[in-house]
């Protein structure tokens, strides 16, 4: 078996595929790295129709980025999807509270999520300045109430938790707000998802391999 | 704005609409599971067509998990993604090497992908049954390679590679060998849908929540 077996090679040789497969799609350079992180990590075109930015969400997370501020992200995929590396060069940490026992223990009592808890948590940290939401649409909701009521002013929400139960309509929800904002339409994303767009975004940074 | 709020109705609810939406394609209860557990993963209804079971991979993987063997992951996002109470439950490890830093030294000397090094270094832990590929086509076909040499034995392979480049090749090399094996065709997969297949497989030994 014959096979490219050089990461750098690999991932240089997908993003040519990707480049020749969106064809006449073309988009800003910046925007076009996040779409083809997507898409390199989902295998999945579709995502360059779900894709949409609002209120200069790219804009401010990358200022956020270069700041060094905090990411709330409400699963440990997402942290374990962002490349540490990148992280690290940047001085930049990548928190999520949803395993935490106080978290665990207050939802069961609650009768809610422990991403909902887990997001309240996270509003807590003024530090923070990212939040990104791959699974939980009541992590997403939790965070524009706060918002709507005055209590969080996010740099960026990427707003992308996937699913069938609330997911499609907490992202519509983020129409409600004039929060910088990336989202995922539909039912579509998760922590991959999530993960390639902060990894897209800190590559642009700078990146060393 | 109102919306559902209990993580167990949230769950109840997706698995409906998705039983709903798939209509008339009826799977046998087992495989129906992993089947709805992906979709709910990835909200793709591509994966019902995309799951292939050979060689008894599901009977046989539901052994080894009876066993308590233990499964290796070639991505931390499968490890962080796998229920670990369920694993608890049944005395079940999931290891990943992919970030040790052995693997890593070693990689680079060889000019080879981390995942390529990882997978040898779980080849030679005899107490692993289960194989589960998310991210790399190298860790499959280095699988691969070492199954035709009669130097493993897998109880499992679960083959979903995620991506543009070797990753719909190498689970066609499946094919060359008669290991059991559960796979995801063409270029999608990835570690939520590998997470998914385990979390499904170990729901169906008693699941608690």
């Amino acid at each position: 078996m014959e096979f490219i077996n050089n990461p750098r090679e690999i991932e240089e040789r997908s993003f040519e595929i990707i480049t020749e497969e969106l064809g006449d799609r073309v988009f800003p350079e910046n925007i076009a790295s996040i779409v083809k992180r997507i898409i390199h990590t989902t295998a999945d075109f579709e995502y360059a129709d779900l894709l949409e930015f609002s209120n200069d969400g790219y804009e401010s997370g990358m200022e956020a980025l270069k700041q060094g501020k905090k990411i709330y992200a409400d699963t440990r995929m997402i942290q374990v999807g962002v490349n540490k590396k990148a992280l690290a060069d940047h001085g930049i940490e990548i928190v999520n509270y949803s395993h935490d026992p106080d978290v665990a223990k207050e939802a069961k009592l609650r009768g809610v999520t422990r991403s909902t808890v887990a997001m309240e948590k996270a509003l807590k940290d003024k530090t923070v300045g990212i939040y990104a939401i791959g699974n939980a649409p009541t992590a997403l909701y939790t965070l524009i109430e706060k918002v709507k009521a005055g209590e969080a002013k996010p740099d960026l929400i990427i707003g992308a938790p996937i699913g069938f139960v609330g997911a499609a309509q907490a992202k519509i929800e983020l129409d409600g707000i004039d929060s910088p904002s990336i989202r995922i339409n539909g039912r579509k994303g998760g922590s991959p998802v999530v993960a390639a767009i902060i990894n897209a975004m800190l590559y642009q940074l700078g990146r060393e391999w």
